[in-house]
C-alpha cells in the first residue's frame, strides 16, 4: 500500500509513517475520546493528488479520514479503523476573493483567521467563529457555528458551492457563485455537514460580509438565569441583531475570574457585542438598555474600546480551559444540545444540577439568541468511574433537550460522541442518511464509523 | 383506481374527475406551460388519508402531483403524464405557534398570508414574500424567495424541520424545533426545493420573526442601470440590511406608469424598503441618502408612509401583469437567472438587448442584493413562432447566467421550464442528484417528469 501511495505522492515530504506525526493524527486536541492511530497520514499537494489518493483508497477498501487543524471536538478527525489520514495544511491556498460579488473561493485548509486576516484588506470579513481557530473545510465538514451565528446563521449557510472528490475518485461540483439559487437537489447543504462520510472537499466558495465599522461591547449582570434568557429574547423581539449574544453561568465565571485574574460579578452574566456603525449602535445600545434595567440586570459595563470587548471574548474562549486548568491532566467533554429558546433557561438550570449530583464541576455556556449551549467539564476517560458520570451526565443533558423538541449536537457534530442519540432524534430518518451514505460511499472508506 | 381511492377518502366531495376541476388542476396560473390533466383530484383531509394515497398511488405506479395555489411559474403543478393531483386546500391548519421559540408549526396547505394575519397578534411574522400569496408547501417546495431574501434569506433557510410522506408511504420527520443543528444529513434541505420528487409534505416548522415597528420606503431614480446597481453594492458594503432592495428599468417604469396611471419617472428605479425602529432606520437613511447622492440619483421620495409603501410594492408586484395587460389573451415567459452581484447591470442589459433583438417587449425585475432577476414576457404558445422567440430569449439570458457563474433559477425553480439546462449548470453532479431520486421515489411517482 505503502509502495501505491509513495508512487502516487511522489514526495516523500508529504507522506508520513512516523509515530510522531500518526500520534498527532489520531485525535481531536482536546476532546476526551479515545486516539486510534492512521496506518500513515499524506500531505496532498492539491485537488488532482487527493482525487488520486482516494481513487486509490477506494480500490484497496482503506479508510480515509480528512485532517484539518483537529478543533473537532466529537472525534470527527480519529481514524478509529486506520487508514489514511488526510492533512490539508498544503492545500491552505485562498483562490479568490469577489469583492464586489462578497464571496471568496478557498482551498478547505485555510483557517478561518487566515481568510479574515486577508478580508480585511477588502473591508470583508467571514462571520462564523466556532471560538478556535479551525480551518474552514472543517467548519464545512462539521456545520460549525458559535457565537455570531445569531446573527449570521450556521456554516452550511455561507456555503454557495463546493468542489469536492467522491468515494468514486469522481469530482463534484455544487452550487454556483449565485447568493440564491433553486437549481435541482440541495447537494452543497447535504454534503455541509455530513462529516467526511460523503465526500472529501476540495473547494469551497462561501458568502462573505461587509466589515462592520464599529463594535459595541457589553458585559451585563443580572441576578438570575431566567432574567438572562428573558432579556435576551425581548431583545429578538425588538429586532434587535446583536452579533454575539453569549450567556455565562455564575460558576463559569468564577472559574474565569480564577484562570484570568478577572473580577467579574459572579453572577449569571451576558455577554454582548453590536455591530454596525455608531448611529445605528447607539440607537441599538439604548434599546438594549431599556430591556436590561427593565430585567433588573444588577450592573453592565457598555463601551466601544477594543482592548475590552478583546478582553471579554477572549474571556468567554478561554472558559472552557479555565475550567481545564484545574485539572490539567484531564481531557474535556463538551455537550452541545440546542433547545428551542423557550426552553433555554430550565435546560441549563438542569445541566447544571445532574453536573452537581454526579460531583463533576464544569463551565456552562450558552448561544442564548440560538437555544444553543454547551456543559464543558473536565474527566479522565482513562478512569472508568469519571467515564461513566460524564456520558451519565452527556445521556441525561441529550435527553432532557430531544424530549422538548431540541436536537443533540447544535454546531460540534455527531462524530463518535453523539452516535447513540441520532436514532433517537430523528427516528427513521436515520434510515434515508445511511440510504444516501450508501450511494456515495458504498465501499465505507470515507470517515467510517463517524455520525452512524 | 376511482374505487379504490373512493375507499380511502370516503367522501365524494373530495374526490373529483369533472373537468372543471380537472382544469383548474392541469396548469399554473400564469405561466405558458402546456397544461395536462390529472386523471381526478384529490383532496386529503390529513396527513393519514394523504399517507394512504400516496402508498396506494405507489402500489399501482399512479403520478402524485402536489398542488397549492398553482403559483408556480415552471409548471410544477402540471401533471404531464396525469395521475393524482393532490390538492391541499384542506390541509390549511397552523398547527402551533410557539411564540417564545419564533417558531410555527404548518400543514403544507396554509397561505403565507394566512400565517402573517394570525402571526400579527403575536408581533411575529413569516418574511418570505414571492409577490403572490402562495401555500408555504408550495414555498418549501420550491425554495421560493422574492423581495425579502436579501435580509431573509431563502425559504429553505426558514425551515428548522419538516414531517413529510415517501413514495412507499411511510412518514419522515427531519429537523427539530431548534434554531441550530448538526445532527447528522441535512435532509430538510435536501427536501426543500425538491419541488415534490422526493416527498409529500405534511408539515412544516419554520422560523419567524419579530415584525418590525417602522418601515420606510423610498423610490430612488437613478440616470441608468450601473448607478443603480452600484448604490446597492456600496448599500451591502455599509452594512445597511435593506428589508427590500428592488430594480425597477425605465422599460418596466413605462409599462406600470401605463398600467397604473402613475407617474414615476421613466428611468431606472430602486425601490427601497428599511425596517426596523425609528431611529436605527433613520440612521439607515442618512447612509443610504449619503450613497444615493454619491452615485447621482436622479430623484428620490423616502417616507414613512404606509399608503406610499403599498403603492410601490403594489406597482413592483403588478409589473409582469402590466406587461401582461398589453396582450389580455397570452402568457407569460419569466426567465429567473440569479447571477453574482458584479454581474447583474451588464446582465440585465444583455437581455433587454435580446428581447429588443427579438422583437419581444418585456419587464425587467431585478431583486438586486442578491443577483436574481426575471426578465417577463407574454407570448402566445401556440404560436410556434413567438415560443420559438421566447425559447431563444430565455436559453440566452441562462447561458448568460451560467457563462458567468450563475443559475439557471433564483427562486423558481427547475419545473419543466428549466430541465435543459440542469446539466449545463451542474454537470455530472446531476447523476447524483438521479441518484438521490431513484432512493426516495424507485416508481418515479412523485411529480414525475419535474426537474429531470
Amino acid at each position: 500500500m505503502l509502495e501505491n501511495l509513495i508512487q502516487i505522492i511522489r514526495d516523500p515530504e508529504r507522506i508520513s509513517t512516523s509515530a510522531a506525526v500518526r500520534q498527532q493524527h489520531s485525535q481531536d486536541l482536546t476532546s476526551y475520546h479515545a486516539q486510534h492511530l492512521p496506518d500513515v497520514v499524506i500531505f496532498p499537494k492539491d485537488k488532482e493528488e487527493l482525487r488520486e489518493i482516494v481513487a486509490y483508497a477506494n480500490r484497496i477498501r482503506c479508510p480515509i479520514v480528512p485532517f484539518g487543524l483537529g478543533t473537532s471536538v466529537e472525534g470527527q478527525v480519529v481514524p478509529i479503523q486506520g487508514g489514511i489520514s488526510l492533512d490539508f495544511t498544503h492545500m491552505s491556498r485562498i483562490l479568490e476573493i469577489r469583492q464586489d460579488d462578497f464571496a471568496v473561493r478557498v482551498e478547505p485548509g485555510v483557517t478561518r483567521l487566515q481568510l479574515n486576516q486577508e478580508l480585511k484588506k477588502y473591508g470583508l470579513f467571514f462571520p462564523i467563529d466556532p471560538g478556535v481557530d479551525a480551518t474552514l473545510g472543517g467548519m464545512a465538514a462539521t456545520n460549525a457555528s458559535g457565537c455570531s451565528a445569531v446573527r449570521y446563521g450556521m456554516t452550511r449557510e455561507q456555503i454557495l458551492g463546493m468542489e469536492a472528490v467522491l468515494a468514486d475518485g469522481s469530482f463534484i461540483h455544487t452550487g454556483s457563485l449565485a447568493k440564491k439559487s433553486s437549481a435541482g437537489y440541495n447537494l452543497t447543504g447535504l454534503l455541509a455537514g455530513s462529516e467526511g462520510t460523503l465526500a472529501v472537499f476540495t473547494e469551497l466558495t462561501l458568502r462573505v460580509y461587509a466589515l462592520p465599522e464599529t463594535f459595541l461591547y457589553a458585559k451585563v449582570v443580572f441576578p438570575d438565569l431566567h432574567k438572562v434568557c428573558k432579556a435576551a429574547n425581548r431583545m429578538l423581539y425588538r429586532s434587535i441583531q446583536p452579533s454575539k449574544l453569549e450567556l455565562v453561568d455564575e460558576y463559569t465565571i468564577q472559574a474565569i475570574n480564577a484562570y484570568k485574574q478577572t473580577a467579574y460579578v459572579e453572577k449569571p452574566t451576558l455577554f454582548l457585542e453590536l455591530s454596525g456603525w455608531n448611529s445605528t449602535v447607539t440607537a441599538e445600545w439604548e434599546r438594549v438598555h431599556e430591556i436590561i434595567r427593565d430585567e433588573g440586570a444588577v450592573e453592565w459595563d457598555h463601551t466601544f474600546d477594543e482592548a475590552f470587548g478583546e478582553q471579554l471574548w477572549d474571556s468567554r474562549r478561554h472558559a472552557a480551559l479555565a475550567i481545564a486548568a484545574a485539572a490539567p491532566k484531564k481531557k474535556l467533554m463538551t455537550t452541545d444540545v440546542c433547545v428551542p429558546l423557550s426552553v433555554l433557561p430550565e435546560a441549563v438550570l438542569y445541566a447544571r444540577e445532574v453536573m452537581q449530583i454526579e460531583g463533576l464541576q464544569g463551565a456552562i455556556l450558552g448561544h442564548i439568541g440560538d437555544g444553543n449551549y454547551h456543559a464543558v467539564f473536565p474527566i479522565d476517560p482513562s478512569l472508568a468511574e469519571e467515564a461513566a458520570k460524564a456520558d451519565k451526565i452527556n445521556e441525561l443533558i441529550v435527553r432532557f433537550a430531544l424530549e422538548r423538541g431540541g436536537t443533540c449536537t447544535g454546531e460540534h457534530g455527531v462524530g463518535l460522541g453523539k452516535r447513540q442519540y441520532l436514532a433517537e432524534e430523528h427516528g427513521d430518518a436515520v434510515l434515508w442518511m445511511k440510504r444516501i451514505k450508501e450511494v456515495f460511499d458504498p465501499n465505507h472508506i470515507l470517515n467510517p464509523g463517524k455520525i452512524f
